[in-house]
């Protein structure tokens, strides 16, 4: 990534986390029982790549990311309560998030429980509290709300699957696109919303981030072969351990990786419709190339 | 309950139950791999309180509670999302719901799990997709969110009194403000918003709604004690067998009548305020005297 482009990326990064703060230590998630939980999961890291692409499409369509940090860091609440309840036992059942314990292995499965339902809410609470006016709340809360609907139902396809041995091609990207791409569709939309941007720029961007986030998920798949634990924080090896179906074991790792490249390559394509797109397609090949 | 208030009543939980039909076959919430488990849950039974304080408390305030009824059916469904998640193993390990099994103990704990999330985030969508006005829509999510939050903050302290032997009369009362009595209240003020009400109103229909959550909440220990397997749909005894300090074990079962009946007339009181009165003092008598 070139530098100048790191630089975009860490401060977005700071941007969100500084802004996760400032909604604990205020009325928005007031002090409670779980906050600490909730706060911990937040903090785990992660790349932040959803509200770094919120912030990025508002800066993109209107020349002001800052308009949109509170539904950046709205959308990085759902994904991490969908990861801590993913991580409990009765589901993927995995004792390390980024390297460190997973909530209900620091917390307890119950408390874990429940500061997944408590970020799950204080979404919503974080775009209605925000000074968004009421159309833009409305449009923001319904599209976060769609994909995790969404989302949701992309986790039980891929729960349904550990029962099947008949899995197509075709079945994986349709589950990616709901367990994957939702979220990453829906933050590109929700900078676009904030950005004040046209129909057509909104349509434009959930085809990149659908096309993103494909080529994201397979890279995540490979990544679970081929990628080193240090780097991972958590085990490689796993979904061939779990006698999961992934992309990667029906294609093959090469086949793979030209699957990734040709939805990455779709993902490049869109973004010239859109000027000031630099920052974007280097990200875009980032995710590609990581190796964590 | 008099006849005519029992008909109210009864139109009141046909009415919860069709919308929530309605919306399962709408594109509000599209089938899914987890929408049999949602629906199994949320037709489960119950006696429907809080869509009734919704619709109850609209048509006092407007003399029409058709405008409130997605609003009533998003109570219901944060209610249901989180008896779901609470009958978990990890949470009170309760086998059976209204006499039927819990939802972990007919499809998984995982889809349980899932089941839940998902009908949180129905809740907003449910409020989203309807034709309220956009200051409407963020005034009720402001509503649930925040009773959410509440009710959260409630279960994780109920969980944590499990490990104390030092639990005070105002703990408990506390701990049900938090867990019961938000989205009691969140129902009564909805129902009001919903009705186009004023800030004295909204105030009054608050501290009903608290009066009588508590009430209720003294209730259902009571029951829990002196009530009937069959009736109540679960066993009986189960605060005691667990160990649980409840108001009944703190003050015994003669003053938690006592108390019960006190915050019943606390809430009686406040409707004096309102006009069209006659079914909610029924319905907050019933609630009081009730056997299940």
């Amino acid at each position: 990534m070139h530098p100048k482009n790191n630089d975009i990326l860490r401060n977005y990064v700071i941007t969100t986390e500084n802004a996760i703060d400032n909604i604990f230590s205020s009325s928005i998630a007031p002090k409670t029982s779980v906050s600490e939980a909730m706060k911990y999961s937040l903090d785990a890291g992660g790349k932040r790549i959803r509200p770094s692409l919120v912030m990025e499409f508002c800066r993109v369509i209107s020349g002001d990311y800052k308009k949109s940090i509170n539904a950046a860091v709205a959308i990085e609440m759902i994904h991490t309560f969908s990861l801590i309840h993913d991580d409990l036992p009765c589901m993927d059942d995995d004792d390390f998030r980024r390297g460190k314990p997973s909530c209900h292995k620091k917390f307890g499965e119950a408390i874990a429980l429940l500061a997944g339902d408590a970020l799950e809410n204080l979404a919503f609470r974080v775009i209605i509290s925000s000074d968004y006016d009421d159309k833009t709340k409305s449009c923001l809360i319904s599209e976060i709300s769609d994909a995790t609907a969404k989302m949701i139902d992309g986790q039980v396809r891929d729960l349904s699957f550990l029962e099947r041995t008949d899995i197509s091609e075709d079945d994986l990207l349709e589950m990616y696109s709901l367990k994957t791409c939702a979220l990453i569709e829906c933050s590109a939309v929700m900078g676009c919303i904030c950005g004040g941007a046209d129909k057509n720029e909104l349509m434009l961007a959930r085809e990149y981030a659908h096309n993103l986030g494909l080529a994201f998920q397979i890279r995540d798949d490979i990544l679970d072969v081929i990628g080193d634990e240090k780097e991972l924080g958590k085990p490689i090896g796993s979904d061939a351990d779990n006698n999961k179906t992934t992309i990667v074991s029906v294609l093959g790792i090469e086949k793979a990786s030209e699957l990734a490249k040709k939805y990455s390559d779709n993902a490049l394509n869109k973004l010239d419709s859109f000027k000031n797109n630099d920052f974007l397609k280097d990200l875009t090949k980032l995710l590609l190339e990581r190796y964590k």
